[in-house]
């Protein structure tokens, strides 16, 4: 059994900011976004980029639209200070991309950062230190005067060094980290220390950023901490606020769109929430959501399966076929009632409609997805999806009341199979259920004269050639009468349709008769020929066949 | 590029409940908790469970504690029908654990629902109908007159059979389809239909659950909704008002949170988030949240990785190694600070203390899982990640500068690997490194006389049986004269420290020494024996061995 976790565990404390704003916020523009692939999200791998991996990751990432990209910690070992050289040396980085490193708040690190980017046109340098209880209790054995002192110092000294390197266009970002576990005051006063060293103005504003280091709270309660931040801290107008989500409560999607409301300006994130542990906050569910509701992000996944596949080859690790927007089965339904209602409203849709379907929260055609993966038939499918693959994949249209009785035929193949069916399974099935395949064309010639249509025949039946012969006001109603005179079979065209399946040459009918077999069962038949008549005549004849006692009556 | 979303996505919107109390609320309680692997989880597998699978997640939910389990949809399709019949015949629904079923409000699936359901002692059977605009319009194409009328309807059928069926212990549940996506007003208004049929009373209540079919809206949206239904039903306080989030905008499980906080009483949602498309919200996500701030959720997930494996046989789908509370990487720590932190914390921490550990926000011990992933090593980890993993698995406690000494020689072997590194990577580079395969044990006899030892010893150098003997005030100090005398090497002992390594007949000892060589340079050594003695000698001559120049000097 779990512990009892009251006496382990302690819940978080709000600020209990009674006057919040933010659930009457309406977000209506993108943040910046940043890019923090190549630093949180690649010390998190298993195997860490080489540089290879690095570029590549870097390229995708300028191709999205990333416009500030944290790139490193190029103090932190000599593979982070190469990659920083060789985008800087091989004038990697575009002219509108700014790139970001981030350094502890310590000077040798700090020097060895400005280091490697020396002659860098632009650049973010990003400095932390920890600001949470627990870590100037545990880790840095310091008190909040010696916290505020050391980050003091540190961004003087970004300050000193920045100045010596007059030829880059330096932008600061400071962390107070475990933000989300420090108390709100507490980062106010750092980062206010920090802001009055380096002096931005609203023409030239430094980055200050919030990390959940660790996700603690629930994301109102983080809202309200970035409310009461935004609303305090000295300098706001020449700060550019900045949070830093990660996802250990499985909230951090939420966290930063919360955060947005309570007035943040930017985000750091990952392509598909890497990053240490659970990950970081997911920049591509955050753009992706907005998308969804009207607003432009500002960066580009119309190739979201290329960029998964970029993604996942750098970081070596998979994204989850359940993954919001990416993941392989999530524009799936395998439920009939939903394939029902999906199939309806794809019907119903007009092209300069606005985007209101049923489970498909976005057109899969934006993200460069098709719709084939949106229906997929499995025991708890329906005649909706089943019909929906037939058409999608084989241009079958059929009658209502084929699909229902197709659906019970291919449920009984499921219950006894238990696996999900490809439209090429539906298919095979479908023929075999229509014997599409054993029948033979039939030979016929056909004269009118008067409106009465005389049909002669010939086709194999019972292992016999039969010859037919008889008259009919058209083919179907001649060769009806042909099997009732010649193999004594009673048949009744109950509803007959047609229609043609692929284009030009190739083309070919398929006929759905329903017919009324011997005043005792009525069944579907169904025929395909490139001749509409054949098709016809296959169709009466496949349904002759399925229906019962076929093989008793004396011919 | 992505189309310009503005003119096919429109913005939800929001009810504007501008009095709204649920961001002031604090959950104090668990929920009444709902799965529905076995039907809605079910219904999106690419394999749907076969009965064997559906026994054993059915086993797996009742051991976690769950009391309400949502098995199926029996009238979809056989093999629903035969599972359910199963559970009841073979007496496998334990006495405080009711079943649940789902059906759509259609006579015949009701009859067939009722008809699996003929001898449980007790169950809840769940009615949903459409009552979203675009289901309303496209899909059923009714008006809302039409469809109150359907809910009203089928509701009255409900109770009709379960009146014939008096010895079973019925529960009514009622889903308006697409909650999240019709209007409060109108969802009120079937609802207030259902329940006036159904008239519950709070001795026995009825269910009424608010699906987010598909997740359109942000949580603080769609809490803002739950708080105006809840506010707004009637029969309130007859109904136990449930939610049903799904995670299409990847915020399902702040969703469930924040419908907590504003009048949910239960959850449905699925082991791990399986579920349509990205999934129903994960329990396990939720009930560990609130056991990190001290309430006990009334689910027991002490075995969570035996949860997981039974979750991905019976779904065939992977749970993702960044998935919350259970990924394989989500208490690893590979960064260097993290590392040193989790360290130090580790060290500072009490038994007793309350759980305030930096970078894991649930402690891995009480999910069944040890500490051995917590840290994990790559080219990003610092000394701390190293030293816990020597001390961890072999028990090394190495001193400070040591650890900064062996971190420089794992970060060049790292960097040029760029992969990650085992405990047993460690311990094999840290014993090359000091030579600990390569010595021999030294032979050795000590006599002390009057605080004067006397060292005579015999060990192999640079290829050459050597006899040392010198007098010193102890063991190390005679062996360091010794060599001075008979080598021409000075070493002066700098510090020293030694501890035990496991118990009894195995127990070794090492020491760690920091020898300044030559009055040129400081090196550590390190020298592992049974004996401390030899453990000490062993770890100046490692020491001596590693001091540059050593194999110019002539001897």
């Amino acid at each position: 059994m779990l512990h009892n976790p009251a006496s382990k565990y302690q819940p978080f404390v709000p600020v209990r900011l009674t006057d919040r704003t933010w659930p009457d916020a309406v977000v209506t523009k993108p943040p910046v976004w940043c890019s923090v692939d190549l630093r949180d999200g690649n010390q998190a791998l298993i195997e860490p980029m080489d540089i290879e991996r690095k570029i590549r990751m870097f390229e995708q990432l300028v191709k999205i639209g990333f416009k500030e990209i944290e790139v490193g910690f190029p103090s932190a070992s000599q593979i982070e200070f190469d990659f920083m050289r060789k985008l800087i040396e091989e004038k990697r980085i575009p002219d509108d991309v700014t790139v970001q490193v981030l350094t502890q708040a310590r000077e040798h690190l700090i020097r060895r950062t400005f280091e490697a980017l020396e002659g860098v046109p632009r650049a973010i340098v990003h400095l932390y230190n920890a600001t949470a209880p627990v870590m100037r209790r545990v880790v840095l054995n310091m008190s909040e005067d010696e916290i505020v002192e050391l980050a003091r110092t540190n961004a003087q000294l970004f300050k000193d060094i920045a100045a010596e390197h007059p030829s880059t266009d330096w932008t600061f970002e400071y962390s107070p980290e475990m933000y989300s576990d420090t108390e709100v005051e507490f980062s106010k006063r750092v980062v206010d220390a920090v802001t009055e060293v380096w002096q931005p103005t609203p023409q030239k504003k430094c980055i200050i950023n919030l990390p959940t280091t660790v996700e603690h709270s629930s994301p109102n309660i983080f809202a309200d901490m970035v409310e009461w931040t935004h609303r305090n801290l000295l300098r706001r107008d020449s700060i550019v606020l900045s949070v830093h989500p990660h996802n250990d409560r499985g909230t951090g999607t939420a966290t930063a769109e919360m955060a947005l409301l309570a007035g943040a300006d930017r985000l750091e994130g990952c392509l598909f929430g890497n990053g240490e542990r659970t990950g970081n906050l997911d920049v591509v569910n955050v753009a992706l959501n907005m998308y969804i509701q009207g607003i432009n992000p500002g960066l580009d996944f119309s190739d979201i399966d290329g960029i998964r596949a970029t993604v996942e080859y750098c970081n070596q690790l998979p994204v989850h076929p359940r993954h919001p927007y990416v993941g392989e089965l999530v524009y799936t339904s395998f439920s009939g009632s939903h394939q029902d209602a999906i199939k309806k409203a794809f019907s119903a849709r007009k092209e300069s409609d606005i985007w209101d379907m049923p489970y498909l929260p976005i057109d899969p055609k934006d993200l460069g997805r098709s719709y084939e993966a949106v229906i997929r038939v499995n025991s708890q499918s329906g005649k909706g999806g089943i019909s929906y693959l037939l058409e999608a994949e084989y241009g079958l249209q059929l009658p209502r009341r084929l699909q229902i009785e197709f659906s019970q035929i291919v449920q009984q193949e499921m219950d006894s199979l238990g696996t999900e069916f490809t439209a090429a399974d539906l298919w095979k099935i479908f023929r075999k259920e229509f014997g599409m395949d054993v029948a033979q064309a039939p030979q016929y010639r056909l004269a009118e004269d008067d409106g009465v249509v005389t049909l002669n025949a010939k086709l194999h039946w019972d292992g016999q050639e039969r010859v037919l012969e008889a008259q009919g006001t058209g083919p179907i109603d001649a060769f009806v009468q042909a099997l009732s005179q010649s193999l004594g079979r009673q048949v009744r065209v109950m509803n007959y349709s047609e229609h043609a399946v692929g284009e030009g040459a190739n083309a070919q009918a398929v006929a759905y008769v329903e017919v009324r077999v011997d005043d005792s069962h009525t069944v579907f038949g169904v025929g395909m020929d490139a001749n509409i008549v054949s098709a016809s005549i296959r169709a009466i004849l496949s349904g002759l066949r399925r229906a019962p006692a076929v093989q008793t009556v004396a011919v």
